[in-house]
């Protein structure tokens, strides 16, 4: 066989295999934040990425454990404080919306324009996930902190540490910390 | 052609493809924040990239749709609350920082911090994204949500979901959540 | 030697390259955030990719300044304003977050729970951080911004701009903005 057929099988051989890199259908995300707001972008992306053939991990660490508690629904709230970019009917001063009762308003209003526009529930995108076979890992490390005990987490959580999901993004092209 | 002559054929290709990596030239960058502060990182990042000779995409999501609004210059300001990180002239408690009028003041000090220091504006970042071949993408399932037109953002700008993202990060080495 | 021969040599040599992918061993991490809080996910996920053989870099711009700055345990405080997933003690409206003295009792609170769990300190983590080797690299134009000067940063950090990140970021696979 002579060098240019052999180069020729070479650079398919290489084409195929970069078409089938395995990074680039791995997504492996972190969840860190605990308000309603930050809890869509993880379960959406992930949800996504499992629809689209990726595999696909969510870790949950710091105020992130909140989105797969038990008790999630209670714990996801949303506050205007502090961001001024959040759709208000009208606009106010931090002042305003820093008032005892402004969090309840901001979380109801938030989950009616969703449902208004057909935006999956955080309970239906947490289903979705896991019956897709997105893989929910909650941070040991912080439940320790914060004092969570295993069994106050939704049925199918998994537990594991940053070693856990680094040994997973390594291997992803798309990491994201949300 | 002997098997140490294919080898080194082979080894030389393998190198040649991933010095080639496509996915090392490409940079995938969500924009989710709506705040004057938090719409200089995607930019910059994007134009670096893209000054870099990367392909850039920027996705708008969540209130991140702020900064490609025709009227992001009256939408993207900063607040001073629960952020103590940032640089005050004098320390305040979080209730003084509330007052109405210290989001106007605390954006004004961040646009003639930048100017002074010669920090292109967000107009101009904006501008070279759109020159340098930056793709400016709308999460178009979260302007529904907040009921935004398509006819409100700037020229440019395409519209999109959760699939076009991970279509492109999905081969790309550096994807960001901002 | 045959077509089948040569195919089996380069498919081994592929997988062997894959496997040696540089991407897969280095992380590349962006501290944007300047509280307590937000200061330990760069500075674990960091310091678990270099025990994890990783070459690492974390690129500090914006308020993440704060972390690497000489006086980064006064800086670094926590604030529970705006953030109602912070774990407190008795829920409170967010009025009362931003009285006088809150940020003093969040941040003794925070610094109190995470030394009883045995969790390393700020100043331990950028230790161990530099002792492992990972690059602790001060985005130059946000210290420039903020009227900030190289002195008055930690022994060991280095200086760049949003060029020198992409430059190590395009070859991680491990790409992430906290």
């Amino acid at each position: 066989m002579l060098e240019t057929q052999v180069r020729a099988i070479v650079r398919e051989e290489i084409e195929r295999a970069f078409q089938k890199d395995k990074a680039a259908r791995r997504a492996c995300i972190i969840a860190s934040k605990g308000t309603l707001d930050w809890a869509y972008p993880p379960l959406i992306l992930s949800t996504a990425a499992a629809a689209a053939g990726m595999e696909t991990a969510v870790f949950f660490t710091f105020y992130g454990l909140n989105i797969v508690r038990q008790d999630f629904e209670k714990r996801l709230v949303v506050s205007p404080v502090g961001n001024p970019a959040m759709p208000m009917p009208i606009p106010m001063p931090d002042l305003f919306t820093a008032m005892p009762g402004m969090q309840t308003v901001a979380t109801a209003m938030m989950k009616s324009r969703f449902a208004k526009k057909g935006v999956a529930t955080i309970r239906e995108l947490l289903d979705v996930a896991r019956e897709t076979g997105v893989r929910l890992i909650a941070c040991q490390m912080t439940m320790d902190v914060f004092g969570y005990q295993q069994d106050e987490f939704l049925d199918g959580v998994e537990f594991g540490g940053a070693a856990a999901f680094l040994s997973e993004a390594r291997k992803s092209h798309v990491t994201l910390f949300v």
